[in-house]
């Protein structure tokens, strides 16, 4: 997946182009990783692909490096930022949560031991 | 990865080889996906590599394409279970609340809207 495919509605894809003002942390070739605006623990970012192919994991899957770049890229960021613990979170679907459907996985750190999964 | 690979004290390969009994969703032969014995929402639902190879998903992304596997059986277990909604989450290390160090992955299904992630 080379291609540039973007969305003009999509707040993921306005972060991207940097349309939209975001704390990046971190931007490879294929993933970008900022800071979630409504953060639910110490740390929480947001990585996701830098194309709109997909919309949530599954469809992901069906593009494994993707799947893999983008898991890897999130190891690393919680390596730096949360002592390699971390809690990896991608909703699929507005009962579960999504609200972008630009596939994205959140990255939670800090002590998660006594919270819920849901 | 054919090669079978297992743990003596690790729980998923209990299940893997029928040691524990477990409520099997599905068996594929790369993954195993069985019901959480302590469930934190109306669809809970573990699915787990069948080798004991990586401990979390940053080893797992080594392997894309059992990534993927995990990630798109994971899906077809939301889409008969919980409508194709669903929170899919991997915890890593014991800080994210991870208590076994067998990659795997939790299927949340319900109306997790409201849910927090942390």
């Amino acid at each position: 997946m080379t291609e540039v495919i973007a969305d003009e509605g999509c707040v993921f894809c306005a972060i991207v182009a940097g349309k939209i003002p975001a704390d990046i942390v971190l931007r490879t070739d294929t993933v970008i990783a900022f800071t979630d605006i409504h953060p639910q623990a110490d740390v929480h970012i947001i990585v996701t692909p830098t194309t709109h192919a997909y919309r949530n994991v599954t469809e992901l899957a069906a593009d494994p490096a993707l799947l893999a770049d983008l898991v890897t890229t999130a190891g690393a960021i919680a390596e730096a930022n949360s002592g390699g613990e971390f809690r990896l979170v991608f909703n699929t679907g507005e009962k579960a949560g999504q609200t972008v459907f630009h596939v994205h996985a959140h990255i939670l750190g800090g002590d998660l031991s006594e919270s819920r999964l849901a």
